[in-house]
């Protein structure tokens, strides 16, 4: 968050493998793989449903009303990345639209994260590219001021380092630290094998209350039942 | 809102017949029919369009970021039912998932109103279990503190009794109290008669200023018209 | 925004074809072609997505909770008309339904735009009637206070006089001067052209660094590449 | 919340020496005494700062910009009295100003708590009548719906039933059912006389972790300290 | 709205003897002495309270993050003057500290009203120089893209014209047509006279039920009292 | 934000002198010597007016509604530190009160810097311990879930590592990092020795636009002056 004006083209990425590996599990399970961390603010919204995606982080910070950096940051783009974007102070302007998400596209980023706005969000939709972000609106950017690309920035309260990994979907955005994902995927994958049992266990009427053997720490905690 | 612990197992339930009929006339309407009360508050939002329900209130009381009531609300779900949860303190986190989910539908609750978030959202799509709720989000919750089910709850600034009925729809979610819904029904019946005819009316060139004979009131009130 | 009570029958309404030609750039590139000012602020937001309309507006001022005004403003509908609604305090009541729809369209309006909520959303879905707003809300409205109709009017935080041209999509909602709106179109039509190529050009991989000749720029400001 | 058009003449006000008695607890300690319960939402703030009270509620349910029913709230009121104000949707118009203030405080109003605006607050604060609401707006009021006076009401988020105590002061606004008064100024008064030792120790230099015996329950619950 | 970088140098301010007598009345009786139009969005604030002024506009259209323009607008104030400012889009940075308003009052100017954020705010109110804002931020600006000064704005939802009088207190911020300031003056002089009286009639016990004829209308209107 | 369950004992504070230094120049001028980076949110609010303070940071990262590692944080607090503390969602609840307050003065604290609630704040000022928070709330928390104490955290957007220097005024608060924190003084020091003169210079009568030379910028942007 405290350098402004530089661009680290080398950055040291997830490894691919396990970056890719973390999508189809979601945002929800990943962050319970996590322990619980690592979640963006709810605010951060797909601007279309059903897209679900993860990747090796490319950071950018920007300027209110200003995205310049996000051309610089194109050229850093490597294939399987998504890149992250935070803003000086809160902006909701339309900071990228149909023609940087077909640069970004042909560098081979599968999204956009971005604590701002987009535009154009038909087009993107029907070129089935994602962006989460906080607003969408019609305003343009100016090209005027410098930020940096590849520093580590704070997105929607969370900080993300570049090369981290990020998971996408309906459910929000979770930024997975380079050095803890392939734990992360271990413990997700972990997880799910798990819930796959429980969705019929529950599905036949047995309760999470006898499931997890709750009754009796609710009554330790003092539950009373009144008929 | 003052009972924190309990969990009251035999609530008085609106009769189901008339619990079930509420359901076509959608929020707006029965929003009319009440005499313009008992409307939550219009942050609350389908996390998918197009489901409209109604049924009897199960009503949770939750703590910030902590889900043990609503597995303690689970045995309380009776067929018909749809489960109205609030917090003691303002909370975004996800309190509700697809494995909740699955068991409130093997109990045969209808739906889920949350004033707070969920996640899981394009499962429980898939599952065809609507929720109406403040937010989306990817975090779980722990199972630490006591809040109580089947109390007297306000959920997003509405008084909701348990065995109320609720009506819920893209236009939003409505609480009608137990005593009133079969009086709620026929007034929503007769409104409605009313409405047929008065599409028709409309799109055919009639003026509301007409039919509802609004010009000497607006005369009486001042209105100028300027040429 | 100073005159209550008062409806001006008479509006000098843009040029219908130049206002019907805008629709088809959509909000962000009418609002780069008026040189980045008339957007409306972001929160308003289509009830459903897919919809690109312009139009004229025909201006309605209401007063909290009372849509009273919206039936006096039917009758100044011509074809081709959007309505254009502010009130005079902050309030998310359902202002419009089905019925002021039917109305409306009835008139020939396109849209409307209402700086307040709206309702029966679905039915206005499958009548096609699309309507941008601040909110959703099943409240219904009184009848009881006057406002004014074509009057100059701040939607949104944005100016909008009588006769303007609007033109809204799914990036939000712009207010096009009738005195500008040839120029305006013009200027979109220039811009449009120059897009399409654009588009193939970056989808080949030269970055918006390169075609902007940003690079010369960025290292004036002082940007440093570090390895 | 579910009668309009009514005044409730005769309520059942809480034991006067006990509503009395609340107020120099402050509202943190009486939502202790309380169980954790009764506070409405932390948007609701005092106009000026260092008013502490207690009293009675009387109840009255507004309509968006419109204060007619303060009017007839102020004939219900008695000595030692708060008056709590909900309206029917959410609104931030200055329901309430100095004249207002005047006749409630000749009727032996206390405080004023309102979920929305008021007006005159240099005049309010001069006057010393205290008011906690959501904001403040120079904007005045009509008179031309009912609402309606000591019914159940949901002020901020929270169920005020006429007669029970409310108890405000910088930190916020809690309500105590009528019921549970002198349990919990019982309550209160024992939480206080154990927080006066507590802030002697700990300026002593005492840890809360000593005192409250906390090391134990946090290496239990898997705490790690790492030098 | 709509012309950026032009700086209008002659403009028609209103009667100053006018715009000045308005200060004494304050922002709710001028509210309603214009007939309940001009207030700006009640989350304008005062930096400090106590403070109330009237003055002239000199208007002010800045682009985010960028106070370029104040400093143009410093040349055109004239003693009596009230600097109002909007942005292009939201922002709350911090447009203005204590050495643009030390130039602004060795100019003449008496406030500074800005739709966006301040800074240096002990100072500025130990110089006496009184703002409202809709934040306080440590955040400064850069000097990079042109705005407009004295071109008609909406600033906080209202539409401000150069040389409409503002008057601002501890209620918000209410703007005056030029053309409309005598006679809101000549009406707020006899609002005020009637209010004088009046607080004596109601502190006396004098209710405004009786005072107004309220009961006439309520009962008309419906209203039930109920022993 | 990854870590939970740890409380790192050793931590690398910046120097003594530079942290203390820093105080007297307020978050603004700190802000412009870090090159405009290292604000908090400016929703961060202190809970009275007038205090300024600087020190090293102590961080804390907090359940929702769960001040446990308050306790713990206290432990670690070393004479010139300033607590600053996030929670893993939003939450809005009094996290800390006159008592935690007392411990945290006793151990040397100067200030608290929390992005959640605060309550007992009269008492707070009255002993002069000052905090900056989002909300204040009379709502207490539990102890049930661990945090960690100084792990890097982000607090109302910003990066804080432990033992970076806070500086915190009625503007907001700034996190100057350990290794930047010698060079920002000295940044800040050489900026207030310019500020003095400049501020005789503009009450005198010369513009900004003259003493900064921008009018040749201005021209060269296109600005036009018309008469």
């Amino acid at each position: 968050m405290h350098e402004l004006g530089v661009v680290y083209r080398n950055i040291q990425r997830a490894d691919a493998a396990v970056a890719d590996a973390l999508a189809r599990f979601g945002s929800a399970t990943v962050h319970e793989a996590m322990g619980r961390v690592g979640l963006l603010k709810p605010y951060m919204r797909p601007i279309y449903p059903g897209a679900q995606v993860s990747g090796t982080a490319v950071t950018v910070l920007l300027q209110p009303g200003d995205n310049w950096m996000l051309h610089v940051a194109a050229e850093q783009i490597r294939p399987g990345d998504i890149v992250v974007a935070a803003v000086t102070s809160e902006c909701t302007d339309g900071y990228f639209g149909d023609l940087l998400a077909t640069s970004f596209k042909a560098r081979g980023a599968r999204a956009l994260i971005i604590d701002a706005g987009v535009r154009d969000v038909r087009t993107l939709h029907e070129m089935g590219f994602p962006v989460w972000s906080k607003a969408i609106s019609a305003k343009g950017c100016i090209k005027a001021t410098l930020g940096s690309v590849n520093i580590p920035i704070v997105c929607a309260g969370m900080q993300v380092t570049p090369g981290d990994v990020v998971v996408a979907d309906d459910d929000g955005v979770v930024c997975v630290p380079a050095a803890r994902a392939a734990q992360t995927l271990a413990a997700a994958q972990k997880r799910e094998a798990n819930e796959g049992d429980k969705r019929d266990i529950f599905a036949g009427g047995t309760l999470g209350l006898d499931y997890y053997k709750m009754r009796e720490g609710l009554a330790k905690a003092g539950l009373r039942y009144i008929d």
